[in-house]
């Protein structure tokens, strides 16, 4: 997607450690533009899908998920990274291991969203080792619901979610696909 | 806004502690439809403001800023709770006292979105003891941003934080505002 391409180019950061920070546009202030185009792709993308429910994990995922919903007319739900005193009943559970922080974290997300009719559409802001893409598929497993696809904003091509995912058979669509950057602020696409 | 207390009617659930769950379409589970029916209405409230930025606090408080943003065509920023590593540079930081989870955490926003130029639009789900707004406006005052109200979705008439705000004689539109609530289900709008 050549708009998110541009974005990423004019105002995307690279930082040793192979970070790319886009806090400016995507993931801390979130500009209302490119988040309308990046929806819009996505409903392009799956629209003939019969998608049901659009799922992701908090936080830097549920502004995609809303704006995608509103095309798809479909739920967005958000898996939680902490155990709320407002979410009884009962949850599907799974590990997620975080690179960026060092540790392991639980998600959730409650039963009742979320079962074997479902159509389910997976979205993130970010894809690289894909840990947090695999709690999403391992919570979409135990409600039986079919994971039709999944499409991230951007992926980091030189880690290895991606290609994980693309070998299990699951359609992967990322709007911007890194194959390098280098800390003097370049940028190659695949 | 008849639509979102039909949606608290129907959707709603009351629990013991004064706790109202509407995660099946407000801040678990989002529903596209109430979602641009309430932006669409803060944007209605507020138009004439010049907002310059939409300020929230994640996680539940982003779905309604992304969405509010489309329509000001200004950008969204969420305050994060928890430092990220991909979160260089400067911060405003300020502490927030969670009656929900019982301890205090601190926010951060950095200062390259907030600045002095800014009016703000805070924005949240939830309104009750009003101590994550009161964070949000100290963050604001911290970047000497101009707070030209608040807009919350659904407001505890029964607990402080809404008077507090008032007599600090900022603007605070709620879109719902529950005056009593009782167990057996029954609900009252102020």
């Amino acid at each position: 997607m050549e708009l998110l391409k541009d974005y990423i180019r004019q105002y995307g950061v690279v930082r040793e450690g192979n970070i790319l920070k886009v806090d400016s546009f995507l993931n801390h202030q979130l500009d209302p533009s490119i988040y309308q185009a990046i929806a819009k792709e996505i409903y392009r993308l799956y629209k003939d899908e019969d998608i049901t429910k659009i799922v992701t994990i908090e936080a830097s995922g549920i502004a995609a998920a809303i704006m995608v919903a509103q095309y798809f007319q479909v739920p967005a739900i958000f898996a939680k990274k902490t155990r709320s005193a407002n979410l009884d009943g009962e949850l599907y559970r799974t590990q997620v291991y975080s690179f960026t922080h060092g540790l392991e974290y639980e998600v959730t997300l409650s039963k009742r969203f979320l079962n074997k009719e479902d159509k389910v559409l997976l979205i993130d802001d970010f894809l690289a080792d894909g840990m947090a893409m695999r709690g999403l598929i391992d919570i979409c497993n135990q409600a039986n619901a079919e994971v039709k696809g999944i499409a991230v904003c951007i992926e980091k091509g030189f880690q290895k979610g991606g290609q994980y995912l693309r070998e299990q058979g699951i359609r992967l669509e990322s709007l911007a696909i890194i194959e390098e950057m280098n800390e003097d602020g370049s940028i190659t696409f695949r």
